[in-house]
């Protein structure tokens, strides 16, 4: 493969959070370095990195210095101003690539590609102002949920409707920003499969793990799954048709809900994905490295499981359960982040089941 | 247990090589930050910790100040100047203990304390000037071999006497260092333990493992053994023992050769180690995570096997197979070190048996 980056590459990675941390500590496994570019000063990903740019993502020289830094261009969420990306994408390449992300920054346009692949989603509407909420409604019905097309995650953005009449409320919160409305989803399970595509086009899935969320934010996930065995074939064909119609190269997560009449897909995110840090535990290849030989143009490693996990997210509070957990025969993951906030990760554990 | 150093907490690394580097990302993932003292710029640990102090153990305020900046002091390397050691004992907690490290350091003190627990060396004797080299001949006869008492490592400071004649060739050869001449062991195997042992003197090992050297360096290191039941259990009594009587917290390498006579002691090692660079791939919790936990005052994890591995060193130019290894299912881990020498490490690859 000549386009594999050799050991001691500058891997660049958008966002300092945790799932940077992780992907610069699994590129300092392969013997790469890492570049975090981060508004916020010490960062947890950061902290553990060669180099870093605090910098706002508007800073156009911070950018253009990072971007003829390193050799190749990630990030660890999918919100990222397309300002940014258009200075950066002249400078080195980013995986995964900018078709990825644009439909991932977009609920309608994500669930209008996933359509065109034959793929079922929620039924949808778009509203960006009240004649469409009144006439999303009245297609959609209830109960149903009202989202922000852009920026939302952890449940944020959201608004559930059970009543036709609530439309109007709920669409005055999202404060004109374009909105879809999504039909409830009656599901027997939220699943997801963490894939990964080459530089050459190589597919490797995960075993697909099942999710528990509590308040919108995932709290536990687990392998395997109880899905049957042609159900999870199905989902990783799914998965493979995804990054194949993307040519993605990188690590995507998919979530998908588990209904009498099939396969729902919930939800792309073109990044490594919370309800993949099992990987790490129950893999020999976790999420991070994969990812990193990816977008390194390296082969895939080998990701079958070895051990049978179920993680759960520590959110806020629950950090201050390390000396107990500590105790435990878990593995711990732990962010480094300095401030306990509701809501925010601060680590996870990866238990045997 | 409250002497537990809570996440977040600094943990100070002497030596900033593969093992400072790996024991660096290990504490990453339980939430510490590290601060590496080593005298060399771009050190492989160096760049992935929050704090580096380039400094030579000589430096007296440099040591001062890493001392005060860290919460508890650990090193790659049991070389340490004492005179370094006397002036950070004084600031901070040094995990092992020195106990360990004068023994380590000295391939006389280190045969006397093995025999003295009751366990089985080398025949030995003390070779301090040319009286002591004939006499040393006389007693141990051929083959044996003439190792510096201090400094020693991958075969260096070493000897090897096949004919009595030999002796003073090969004590001049020492320069004056004080050294000891060892019989030969007729073994059938090498083998070693990873053990640990916490704070509360709760004591831990890893399956032994069985190691091959080429040019007095480790080659290969595989697991299971060819150990029987019972030898394993001896080599883990074996281990405890010497923890125990050391009053150890850490990781400790205990290299065993395997005779008809039962099992003898090579060398012991105050630090994670080589032949235990398996557990990465074949453990939950791997020995650098496991000397974190130890010297944080944690309770020790999982460190049972649930994958058979055998772990390959990339000595000099073996890293050049790079591109090829990684179209392996192997684990890689490689180091970062900018500029390949014969005989340097440069990484190592876990394999599935």
């Amino acid at each position: 493969m000549d386009n594999q980056l050799p050991i001691g590459s500058t891997i660049g990675i958008l966002g300092g959070g945790q799932l940077g941390r992780m992907l610069s500590l699994a590129a300092s496994r392969l013997g790469m370095n890492t570049h975090i570019f981060e508004p916020n000063i010490n960062s947890p990903a950061g902290r553990v990195s060669q180099h870093v740019t605090t910098a706002s993502y508007d800073d156009v020289e911070a950018l253009q210095a990072f971007g003829q830094a390193v050799d190749v261009i990630t990030y660890e969420f999918e919100n990222i101003p397309t300002s940014a990306l258009d200075i950066l994408e002249n400078m080195s390449t980013i995986y995964p690539g900018r078709g990825a992300l644009a439909i991932s920054q977009d609920r309608l346009a994500e669930k209008n590609f996933l359509n065109s692949l034959g793929l079922q989603t929620a039924p949808f509407a778009n509203v960006e102002n009240d004649k469409e909420a009144v006439s999303a409604i009245a297609s959609i019905g209830t109960p149903s949920i009202l989202k922000t097309r852009r920026m939302g995650y952890d449940g944020k953005g959201q608004v559930k409707i059970t009543k036709p009449t609530q439309i109007h409320t709920a669409w005055n919160t999202m404060q004109g920003s374009a909105s879809i409305l999504e039909g409830f989803i009656d599901f027997n399970q939220e699943v997801s499969v963490i894939a990964a595509r080459s530089v050459d086009g190589e597919v490797s899935c995960y075993d697909p793990s099942e999710n528990v969320h509590h308040d919108g934010i995932l709290h536990t996930t687990k392998v395997p799954s109880s899905l049957s065995t042609p159900q999870r074939v199905d989902a990783a064909l799914l998965a493979g048709k995804i990054l194949n119609a993307l040519q993605y190269v990188g690590v995507m997560g998919v979530e998908l809900f588990v209904t009498p009449n099939g396969l729902v897909v919930n939800e792309i995110a073109p990044r490594v994905h919370n309800s993949g840090h099992w990987t790490q535990n129950g893999c020999d290849i976790c999420q991070f490295e994969q990812h990193i030989r990816a977008i390194a143009g390296w082969p895939l490693g080998d990701g079958s499981r070895h051990t049978d996990i179920t993680m759960e997210n520590l959110i806020g509070e629950d950090i201050n359960r390390i000396p107990e957990l500590c105790k435990s025969s878990a593995a711990l993951h732990i962010y480094g982040k300095e401030e306990i906030k509701p809501g925010r990760k601060m680590g996870h554990v990866n238990k045997r089941n």
